[in-house]
């Protein structure tokens, strides 16, 4: 049998310590469990990217996991901290948004977990978060671990909208490390308008011509804005928030 | 039973496959162990960093774990390779002080590492403490590694002053990745003096006004200086060694 | 029997969730494995760097492991992605030169990857070589991955030429962290010519003067120009590609 998975999301960096911190405590209540590092260079505080980031991987990992994030700009306040259980999987973070990939699942389960006591007020990640997780990886059922909670903070990408000309109006919702620029559209063939600018909608990076922006299919099915051998971003001068609209091909 | 853990701090980054030549050492002589980054992010040659970073988490992981740690400018001169074991875990890295968190522990045993032979004059990291962690990390016991060796190098955070106004007198030791400034001043109630301002001592960042600088408990329980949605250091202008007194309440 | 190691190097990063894609990919087909990570910190779409650095370490591990290694411009594009198996050891990822490190042992075998079908035009590390990785992890062997590849992409550190005077001119290949020049001269006694300057080939870091740029014999058995408590690089103006000469003592 393969040991139980935790996997931890955070905006800490790893510098500090902070996060060595949590994986001691973690290994210290769940000495069976698989340590996996997802990211800790969430931008800090920035509750909206470590939700897109979390979206991309929380169902790819098998059955079981449990996913650790933790961007809590609010600790110490008295937003909530919660635990989840959703298509199988179990999460634990701040009640902000973070987690809303998980919470939209049908059937999603959530309950809160406690947070007085000896926990510091400052750092739930070490003293809530990974607590509940490793009881979670070792098999507390998510009832044992606090009440049920209603109406988790839910955060949602910003929606398309379908304009008179017919075309899909929406925004620029994050730039990659590779300083493509991720949409909130589903990808189809079609022309982009950006920028002041009119794209095509290539099948592939290989496809464009060096330097010339472009749109292409991401690998989570939303367009991208991208340059062969550049930064789009840097490029088109855009960033999260622009506006960008997608004419589909009739 | 678990694996033995073997966890890695050091200042090599990762792009340059320093860390990766290291982790297969490890693995190579410890098949079974369990390798746990801690950070490979501690600024360059900074020893005193990575003192206090591991000074978060040495023993917060279980019993038995062998902690690698290698922040070592003083590579191929004089000084020594120590391995510790302190509080029931082991520790290995050079005799320049980054230890010091386990060597001041009580009853530390410290012996000295062959450096010599095929050992590479550069990376002491790959030659000397991988192979070291991987003995005390399938059960070597520390004397086998080495002679016992005598005043290891400590180094210690600087001492808080009593003032005859009856403040505490310290100075910020280190400023994390959320521009907290960390104070070398035990968290108590009271009001704080930094770069001519007079800061209240709140008890969670929650408390704060956005934008206003205040005082906190951190989670390792010393006075941090923080500004809510900021950074305090770029916003106060301060960074190590940077004054800070506490003026506990009566 | 210790787990099978997957290792990965990539130029991802870590903040936009694509490595977490990755692992969790991996852990769902082969939920036994042990995923090492080398490095996601390689500069994006810098082939040979990625290459430079998984020369350091994929010999270093022991027998078995499956090195994952994804520096990919050519996504999409006709380049083939491949498995290889060379000296014991496995790596999956694209015919662009980045694996030649184990492309030029002496027997390597390299197949083919399927990519067509339901990848991703644009991640492949997910799609196609977590698969390939995961399948060779559980034992599946290279054959049955591909059919035979011939004539894979090959890139070479630049050669060494022999001048007349005697000395071995030679070119800076990379700059490490620590502001280390490394060229891509063997290390031996002499003098070495860069940048206008005249420096001492000396036996450690710790016979330096503080400040004054020096040569070295770096841990992979290359000359490298430092300076003690300083970026060599930096001071000396010099980066990837700058000539260097070394006058080997007769």
């Amino acid at each position: 049998m393969s040991a139980p998975i935790i996997t931890l999301l955070t905006d800490f960096g790893t510098a500090d310590g902070y996060v060595a911190e949590v994986k001691g405590v973690l290994l210290s209540l769940a000495p069976v469990a698989q340590l996996v590092d997802c990211t800790h260079d969430v931008p800090p505080h920035d509750v909206e990217l470590g939700r897109l980031t979390l979206a991309r991987y929380w169902r790819r990992f098998p059955a079981g996991p449990v996913h650790v994030a933790v961007v809590d700009p609010g600790v110490g306040s008295s937003r909530a901290a919660i635990a989840v259980e959703s298509e199988g999987r179990f999460l634990v973070g701040p009640d902000n948004g973070l987690l809303s990939p998980a919470l939209i699942g049908k059937g999603a389960r959530v309950v809160r977990l406690e947070t007085s006591g000896a926990a510091s007020r400052t750092f739930h990640g070490r003293d809530v978060f990974a607590p509940a997780a490793a009881a979670l990886a070792t098999g507390t059922p998510l009832d044992v671990l606090g009440a049920p909670f209603e109406n988790p903070v839910i955060r949602r990408t910003p929606v398309v909208r379908a304009r008179p000309d017919g075309a899909m109006q929406g925004e620029i919702i994050a730039v990659d490390r590779f300083g493509n620029a991720i949409t909130n559209l589903l990808a189809r063939p079609g022309t982009v308008e950006i920028a002041g600018r009119r794209l095509a909608v290539l099948p592939t990076y290989a496809s464009a011509t060096d330097g010339e922006p472009f749109a292409v299919a991401g690998s989570g099915g939303l367009l991208e804005i991208a340059v062969r051998d550049g930064r789009a971003a840097d490029r088109l001068g855009i960033g999260r928030e622009t506006p960008v609209a997608l004419h589909p091909v009739r």
